[in-house]
């Protein structure tokens, strides 16, 4: 397979770069990426240090970076503000200075908080992300949001920034599980849903893992692709990138009644948006064939379409959704496959909807 | 005395408004500023709270917003990542939305830390900051640099990000102890060493607290003038904005020394600014009269212009300080009143040079 670059032009500008084996030249890509950094600090989970550290550690050391790594403890939990002012405290500490750089490797918990250290410390420094997870991979790498839980609800705070650089390994996806890898699928399918019909088609005629691995470098750089044309159009989140949350609202919810441990997140969102979906045709602004034609192409992955909540996480979801603003909610509905339409409408009306829909 | 106004085009651009009352007409000031505002966050502390929290609540309880407000303890210890940690809690669990604002009153502790939560919560919300010292009025209203400290040291984790709006009421300077009002002078009489000498002479004509208050919303206006011009040219701290840290590596050597408590922050500068003269006249590079002409402007507002402190301490303001990178250090130095020279050094060089200065 041939590398794929990948240029997108928010912030300073950076490069994504999918390859096989790009770990192992990571040093060199970093160091043309940094020019000026002398220390590098990598933040890692406990899952990923053990498969991947080693040799990304010693890809820096070939470069003469002084290479510091923290491990934090695989999962969600990790994303907290008292992690968050761990890295703050543990760069300080090692002379971070503005010119350094942080180095991301791992899923998406690990680069939403190692992003938000690196935009915060010392007011910014330079980072890369390495993402390892499909989901990570296809949603973290581009759009530049960081984040951390907080007590009250999830991603509550964070920043907006862009990496210098971010490298793709296919490779890392061998040692995803089945469950990680169907998870991150959902949120591939969202984007032909949203955008791109024949990418949806390419996208069905492969119904299982092997297939889609055989692709996966396509696959890959299709999705940054179409997340890059939307972030670029709206780099700080006010209009067209509400679109890629396509199934989250109602996700939301999902995620909220099973207690953010029975679902994981691109769970919640395949049941999400053939929600959605139906939602949309109850309205009587979705072609009606939408919904089966996007069950038909999660099932085969073993990822639910449909999951049972509480009406109040509902509630929750609708009311509570940091993306709504004041009393209506801005629902992403599909036309047809490929035809995203965004929706304004006032909650109560949503909630309603949704009763009927559970009612039948 | 008619009201200033001062638009500084940073981020999305901004006014500063300077005028006598204007806490009594924030409410309209703030709405025009965050027209999708419904709830408004207000942070201060235990000083200037029962000074001025009841005028600025009532004015924006007028313009019916949902006002909550936030009482720090007053002092440096509350810019701390526990209370920012507490702000974003606090503002989350009361439903903040994107369209919603922070309303910073207070210091520079208020308005740092404040700011740092605005502009991270949600990824950002609208930020208002009422600074009510002298030296957040000069100083922090432009620039737009958030921070807290960290066990590591101070300022070490903040963001970049402009407020919508800034309401000076000189009239909260009557408040102010003669100490911090002078340590605000500090900040002011920089101004003019490193970019206005004509200001400088204005300054020194006016030898007293009660000689610069008749002329104080020039006074403002003249530093924020400066602080524009100098950081629009430098949103993000690359270069020129340096010059602003004339007197401050030093004076964090002082403040470092006094443990944070001896020595305010102005205090701290004054005398790093009349040491830093003297550097530069041991270099060579400064007009010999430059260091008489500072400490005649200084002393008779009871600032030290000279203070003693372990090597030590200048050891590790020239090499931890954050803004140096690598092995070298930018002194920003002048070359006459109002005529900055930012001089990179070796570390080595500069404090050999500050030992000798001490050895004379």
């Amino acid at each position: 397979m041939d590398a794929m670059t990948l240029h997108v032009s928010a912030g300073g500008g950076y490069d994504i770069l999918i390859d096989h084996g790009v770990l192992d030249r990571a040093g060199g890509l970093i160091k043309a990426a940094l020019p000026r950094a002398k220390r590098l600090f990598v933040v890692t989970d406990t899952n990923v240090s053990p498969l991947y550290g080693p040799r990304l550690v010693a890809s820096l050391e070939i470069e003469s970076f002084e290479v510091h790594t923290y491990v934090l403890p695989a999962g969600e939990t990790s994303k907290s503000a008292s992690n968050l002012v761990a890295l703050w405290e543990w760069m300080t500490a090692h002379g971070v200075t503005r010119t350094d750089g942080v180095v991301a490797l791992g899923g998406g918990v690990v680069g939403d908080l190692a992003g938000f250290a690196a935009s915060t410390v010392l007011r910014g420094v330079g980072l890369v992300q390495i993402p390892t997870t499909l989901l990570s991979q296809v949603d973290s790498s581009v759009g530049g949001k960081t984040a951390i839980d907080l007590a009250t609800g999830k991603n509550l705070a964070g920043t907006f920034t862009q990496p210098r650089l971010v490298l793709m390994d296919p490779e890392t996806l061998r040692t995803l599980p089945d469950r990680e890898f169907a998870a991150g699928m959902a949120e591939v399918v969202k984007y032909g849903c949203i955008w791109d019909a024949a990418f949806f088609a390419f996208l069905k005629a492969r119904p299982s893992r092997e297939a889609l691995m055989a692709d996966i470098a396509h696959i890959l750089h299709t999705c940054c692709e179409i997340k890059r044309q939307v972030v670029e159009t709206d780099e700080h989140d006010t209009g067209l990138r509400m679109i890629l949350n396509f199934g989250h609202t109602l996700g939301h919810a999902y995620e909220l009644a099973g207690g953010y441990t029975r679902w994981i997140h691109g769970e919640a969102v395949a049941a999400g948006m053939v929600t959605a979906a139906k939602l949309g045709v109850a309205q009587g602004v979705t072609d009606p064939d939408v919904p089966g034609q996007i069950e038909a192409i999660l099932s085969p992955l073993g990822l639910p379409t449909a999951i049972d909540c509480d009406f109040s996480d509902l509630e929750k979801a609708v009311g509570i959704d940091k993306k709504s603003a004041g009393d209506d909610v801005t629902l992403i509905l599909l036309e047809k496959i490929g035809a995203v339409l965004p929706l304004k409408l006032p909650k109560a009306q949503v909630l309603d909807v949704l009763a009927e829909m559970r009612g039948r």
